[in-house]
């Protein structure tokens, strides 16, 4: 993992789980990250406690961030934090972890359930991304970063799920129905896709990445990848992103899955 | 066009554009089914003319039904409707064609519109294909019918787009950014393929079909189709469906779309 290559990263969701991870492995990497925001709902309720004694053991280099990545209120003062942080520095990675899974077969499945999952899943990476966007524009690709090897400024990473392929469905369904889940993450898809082509000319890649499943509060115990393997794997992905994958889904491990 | 193979249809949105002449199209034929149920959010206000008129001139096939697909109290009540009409008979086919487009690129796309287009596309097909499942589960393949041909009892058509396509979305996206449209319709499709999974067991096939580009107050004056001729294609479509059609993605003329 070359986490060092990035000038600066915000994480969504980054009290638990993935998230967590994520900060975390970026913060010890040998060459971290100039900054690392941590966006985080309630940062300092009971939920935020790994986070802030994360932030604590890396003073300067995170900022736990209070984001509620579904109030555009709360979202606008996020960017107001980080940009004042950041001076006239950009954002070259912003990475749409936060998530919600509500299970529910057909029968369980209603509206308030639908519309709630398609808030967090895909309204907020949309707002969220859009809010940070003049600082991911700004970022500029310094000589020997990742953006300068990837020929691009920045990254948009939308953490999506094997769950939101259609065309997988067929053998993935009968294990795991969660239909807002499942819609809210195919949408997800094509937000990446429609981000992809409008944000080309600005040099932003926007790419979809399947965790795998993880042994969190969401993947249950009895999944088959711990965090640490999991984030290992997404950072390595991310840091060997090039203009030919923005637009696609790929998996921890840099492979592709169909849509 | 054979349309009248089908013992009982529910078309929704049936107050213009294809559903209208979806409705029509039905009722004129040959051997029309049994009944026609067209859903209408407001068949007395001035937009439900039309529908009125028309159901006018087939008094005893097309019933005219209040319904509000994105309000489940109104599809409940529809449903009771529609239910005491059939007395024991069966729904052999359901339309969900009711369908919003806000248009908006990444800046104008916000939380309100996001919300409202997928609450439309998405939640309204799933709230009102599980009410009215019980009737389609009583569907049965009358000899000689499209359910008997098709080996199945029912079928769900839930009216996607070529929009929906994230494969395609690199072609389209600049004539149509359209990001909350293309999001829900995306979210649709997996519906429909987590649909046709569940239901397969019960025989009702679940199918996404693409219009065509279409001269309605939707798809503009510039549109390449009339609704006649769409609604002719999707009908022929529709009536030779099979199981393998089942969770896939069909234009107008029967091509499949990828997702």
């Amino acid at each position: 993992m070359d986490a060092g290559i990035y000038n600066s990263v915000l994480v969504t969701g980054s009290n638990r789980g993935i998230g967590l991870e994520l900060v975390r492995q970026l913060a010890e990497s040998p060459i971290p990250p100039s900054q690392i925001f941590a966006g985080c709902r309630d940062p300092d309720g009971p939920r935020g406690k790994a986070l802030k004694d994360l932030a604590q053991k890396h003073l300067n280099l995170i900022t736990v961030v209070p984001l509620d990545t579904t109030d555009p209120a709360s979202i606008k003062e996020a960017s107001r934090v980080v940009g004042s942080k950041l001076g006239d520095g950009g954002l070259s990675l912003l990475i749409n972890n936060a998530a919600l899974n509500i299970p529910g077969n057909l029968q369980e499945a209603g509206m308030k359930e639908m519309v709630d999952v398609y808030i967090t899943n895909v309204v907020g990476p949309m707002l969220v991304s859009k809010e940070f966007l003049p600082y991911m524009q700004r970022s500029s690709a310094l000589p020997g970063s990742w953006a300068a090897k990837s020929g691009s400024k920045a990254a948009i990473i939308n953490v999506s799920s094997l769950l939101s392929s259609i065309e997988m469905c067929r053998v993935t369904f009968s294990e795991a129905c969660m239909y807002p889940y499942r819609t809210s993450k195919a949408a997800l898809n094509m937000l990446t896709c429609c981000m992809a082509e409008e944000l080309k000319t600005d040099g932003i890649l926007v790419t979809a990445l399947h965790p795998g499943w993880v042994k969190t509060e969401m993947g249950g115990p009895q999944a088959v990848l711990t965090p640490i393997e999991s984030v290992s794997g997404m950072l390595r992905v991310i840091s060997s992103l090039t203009s030919k994958d923005s637009g696609t889904l790929l998996n921890w491990e840099g492979n592709g899955i169909p849509w």
